[in-house]
């Protein structure tokens, strides 16, 4: 039944496949965003199994012996095939022999594996009980050690689970990446903790009604560049992005009334994203390009609108008579250097989630060597609890109280999620790279000062956005900044920054 | 490739089928509430290619040679099967015989005909222009005669579309029917017009603030006896019900602030479906029989709980001092008669969908008139204005002053949906038939007093609900009353309620 593949015929069949597939995914991700924003739990057997046979038609859709030849004809022909003709087979291709040389029924034991590992993982946490994890992950190890076998790689195997998430990252250059970090950034947090200086931060704690929290995140998202006409901003449990359409993109966030910062940097980073989506040129609209093209770039504009504009002294500068007006009671007495050392206050904590700006990254440089070392065998998994700990002292400087809030405090390895962290700190890199960039075409702070983001999202609509997943990461990074991921303008912007705020020598 | 068929692997196949279309019609559902309920417009493109791939496959799963073959094979071996496997076999197979009958080219051609003509009935409605719209109607009716005989019917063509609708109802039947309707309802109506008697309804008119509104809805809903954790209560501008699942049934009402009726009405007659989705039984569920039986009973269902119930001198007698207290200023001076005649008046009024109960049903017998000449044509299209305005002044007393709030007042003509317009009036003879029994099993009144409406739920769970589609709605009378549909019961309340309230000799 499988045709003779032409390369016309092939590409014709190619783009049918792919406008049914993301028919279908527009059908799941609106399973999950009503699913999110206060379907009843009841239903939730029903949903569950609508999204299984949704994915399951969007499978076969994509994985079959006709779109094998036709992507084998295709890769033959890839010069004969535009610009974005050429991306879109050879990302397929990726993708289709990713999913095809894994044997069938080991991937389904697999995805059993992981389903009932995130299970078990969630009774743990709740126990403080790491032995009960153990054998999973220890068995997840396994599978992705033995599936690395069966996909190939080069160089390292945790070269291939980094690719899944950030195309063209290995090994080799996260260590340097992550050696610079540690060179400059425990040192600084060490000096930090040192000084000596206190910072008050009674008042993010006050109450503050979600109605007005609300207002302020509706008043946020457009002075960024969100356009709330295409899109939806509503509440859920966990904020996330989700873009169904480059006209239909939508984000939630969550509202503390007793903390001030959450509701507010959540709207600032989901916005990020948010605004990423939109404005993906229309050009790549009905295609698999039509998104951002890796992990680390989207969790760079996430960070950069959240950290370096939102939380920067220029923009908190424009945002504090707002809030002092919206807030009279709660930020009474309080003034401007007051909000803005509480607001940026440095603080070695636990759990990843809570970390702030500075932090952060050690929290991801922390699990990036436990995935290195449970991937080449350097760590064994039951040593696990130790190795967290004696690392989360050396780095932060604090030990958890059990593995609860320590080792297990996320699901990720639970579902066989190995290459994803490093990700959220490659943003943060890549969004002080693009930041120090920026200020060579904009004045920033100028901007800032008026609450003026326009000419900041347009350079990055215009340098980042539009282009989708057209350029790989490495592409996008070479042709802003004219060279490659460079830490030094994560380190200098952060020692600069908070030594700053710590009054540093 | 079609594999021969033994019974057993065809039901096993047909289960198969039946599965996957039940979830995708789950992910079909969630796509319209989601574009109900706030969706932003500028996703519309992206939504109705979502929708039409997740047609085309439910349609793939249900119409091949696979599925004529396997249900030819279980239609003779229906003495082999169980109750629920018989209904859903044969409902099948009447489903799939209406789908295959019909040449496809032509019916890809009609329904591009229904699309543009549902576009052009809005223009003309707008402007008033039957000429614009007379051509597009035209067609549709041809379609219809044609199609009918594709299909094959007995006795009169229309009712194939009666039954599409209320499956085993016929024309000699609604004949009888609205001619009992016409005999009793127009004199009635003519005598209220005559008594002389004047209701006053400022006071409806007055302003009722949204949110106390929306509170109101929500205190019904669960006293009615709708489950508010296994389902989903939105805004949206036409107030709908969709069960998406047995344990995730959602309903929509609209809010006008300075129309008290509008909200209360539409929330207990939407609250009516629900209660139906809700209750159907559990072993039902994951079958196509898990759901109301026809059109013509869902309506009883909301029609039996926002008029017979919520409507009632009895209820309203409970609800009033709960209303006075929470709208102390609108309801100032109003005491209970006042406020019951205000809530049940009569007045004969051009548009349906604003009709009072009594009046309602004559705004549907015109239209059945209407449908059954086109089809037998004893109506020309072109003479549509006239004949409508005719049957107006004959039956209500008035005169549409002009098409657009007359003949094209409905979309429903403009998408072929004949045979639909009967089962509204239907569902309040049902309802009434229904409430005529109750009666003999509880006492209603003094239920409603309470506010108790647990009794009657239950009733119509154990008597209508539980069994989905498992009976046809001519079963389900005949087992519930011990006769077939009756319009006497229906005329006998009306002219009971109503000569009471204006006082009729």
């Amino acid at each position: 039944m499988v045709e003779n593949s032409k390369p016309n015929d092939a590409l014709k069949r190619f783009n049918e496949a792919q406008e049914k597939s993301i028919a279908l995914q527009y059908a799941s991700s609106i399973l999950f965003w009503d699913a999110s924003t206060g379907a009843p739990k009841s239903g939730a057997d029903a949903r569950s199994k609508a999204i299984g046979t949704v994915s399951g038609f969007a499978y076969q859709l994509l994985v079959n012996d006709q779109m094998k030849k036709d992507l084998d004809v295709l890769m033959e022909h890839l010069d004969e095939l535009s610009e974005t003709q050429r991306v879109l087979i050879s990302n397929t291709k990726k993708e289709f022999d990713k999913l095809t040389k894994i044997p069938m029924d080991e991937f389904q034991k697999y995805n059993a594996l992981t389903s009932k590992s995130s299970m078990v993982w969630e009774d743990a946490k709740e126990n403080s009980d790491f032995a009960l994890f153990e054998p999973y992950l220890t068995q997840v190890i396994e599978y992705l050690l033995k599936f690395a076998e069966y996909r190939g790689y080069e160089g390292h195997p945790y070269n291939l689970y980094i690719d899944d998430f950030e195309e063209g990252m290995t090994v080799d250059q996260l260590n340097v990446f992550f050696d610079e970090l540690r060179a400059r950034i425990v040192p600084l947090l060490r000096r930090i903790s040192e000084s000596g200086k206190s910072i008050d931060t009674a008042f993010l704690a006050k109450l503050y009604p979600k109605e007005k929290q609300e207002k302020l995140s509706k008043m946020l998202l457009p002075m960024l560049g969100f356009d709330l006409e295409r899109g939806w901003f509503k509440e859920s449990v966990h904020p996330f992005t989700m873009a169904v359409d480059i006209d239909d993109v939508r984000l939630t966030t969550r509202y503390h009334e007793n903390d001030f910062k959450s509701a507010l940097l959540s709207t600032a980073h989901e916005g990020g994203h948010a605004i990423y989506e939109q404005n993906i040129s229309k050009d790549l609209r009905g295609t698999f390009l039509a998104t951002g093209t890796s992990n680390g770039i989207h969790e760079s504009q996430s960070r950069i609108f959240e950290n370096n504009f939102v939380l920067s002294e220029a923009f908190l500068g424009y945002l504090f008579p707002i809030l002092k007006n919206e807030f009279e009671e709660q930020l009474d007495g309080l003034d401007f250097n007051g909000f803005y050392e509480g607001m940026n206050k440095v603080e070695p904590s636990l759990i990843r989630i809570e970390a702030d700006e500075l932090t952060y990254s050690l929290h991801i440089m922390l699990r990036y060597e436990i995935e290195l070392g449970l991937i080449d065998g350097s760590i064994k998994v039951a040593d696990l609890p130790k190795v967290w700990n004696e690392k989360m002292e050396s780095y932060l400087g604090v030990i958890p109280e059990n593995d609860g809030k320590g080792v297990l405090q996320d699901v990720h390895w639970s579902e066989g999620l190995f290459g994803y962290f490093p990700t959220y700190a490659l943003g943060s890199a890549y969004a002080a790279q693009f930041a120090h960039y920026i200020r060579k075409d904009v004045d920033v702070d100028s901007c800032l000062k008026e609450g003026n983001f326009k000419p900041l999202s347009e350079w990055l609509n215009k340098k980042v956005h539009q282009y989708g997943s057209l350029k790989k990461p490495t592409e996008l990074i070479e042709l802003i900044t004219g060279e490659c991921l460079n830490s030094k303008y994560y380190c200098d912007y952060l020692e600069e920054k908070y030594s700053k705020i710590y009054k540093l020598k």
